[in-house]
């Protein structure tokens, strides 16, 4: 199991805003059935590498249109292999610390 | 106003959990005054440019200990000034096109 | 064609040094046949997305080990449709500029 | 002594080439004094921690213009104290394994 946090960024918009092909790359993930969780600053999926990988490439392919011709994106891939690696997990450990 | 996030990567730890430095750096954010928010993969602040580059300067200090010499910290920085940039904000126009 | 960045990050190594783990990555590279550039925080791929991403997974897959059981991987991939993206070309263009 | 890699990104620029903003960056680490190192994929700084943060910040800062209300950047920071980090260290710690 992999956590991965993706963050896609379409050069070429124009303007500042860029939720609209963010929001493509986030239906990527909604339809993809892997567990994610939108983050003010990505989307972290968690499931098998291979699933999670061909995930991110659809997210970041989703991006590229008509008006945009490059697409940046930045992936961290966290994997352990001692225990399972879950999205809950990694928050839940450090939460517990802090209290 | 800039929304920033922070992953701190202790190197040497001995074994593969982080949380308890990870929560170290957490502490320094949540006593820093400054808004933030805890992700699966970190930690994002929101602020004044010089406030935000305090708490992450504080944030890969704490990591450093008797038992760690090296710390990785990757940020990434978003500043927009044609309107106020806050969490909130970008997790909600993302969402508001997911509807 | 894609220009991707890769840093891998061994969580558990016992002391600081991280240069033995990163070498076994870089010869996943090496011997991939892919073109490539060894950077002080990393190495830049140049190829199509698809054989990229196998040596990419190879690369992250290389540093897991009797010792190690936690690997964070941060992957930047830079992909451009109108004109052809190369590790040479994009030095060149902003050397260009900086002239 | 840090070793930090730069990467800005300027959002809202017309067409996909990057490089006009790119320099305005670079021209700020060379006007600075720090050594630095232009990549394929963003600019490596070499120096004291306080510095080197204010290099980043005149970066960041560059990019921005008439046409250009954001910005996103991204550094990675790598610190260690028990020995000397320098750009051709880790690139030469690395090399001599390989060979």
């Amino acid at each position: 199991m992999v956590v991965v946090e993706v963050t896609v960024i379409p050069v070429g918009t124009k303007g500042p805003s860029l939720s609209e092909y963010v929001s493509r790359a986030v239906e990527q993930a909604e339809s993809s059935g892997v567990s994610y969780e939108l983050t003010p600053t990505g989307t972290v999926l968690e499931g098998g590498m291979d699933e999670v990988f061909e995930v991110v490439k659809n997210m970041h392919e989703s991006v590229f249109g008509e008006d945009i011709s490059r697409v940046v994106t930045n992936i961290q891939i966290d994997e352990r292999r001692d225990k399972m690696l879950t999205i809950e997990g990694k928050k839940g450990s450090v939460e517990d610390k802090l209290e």
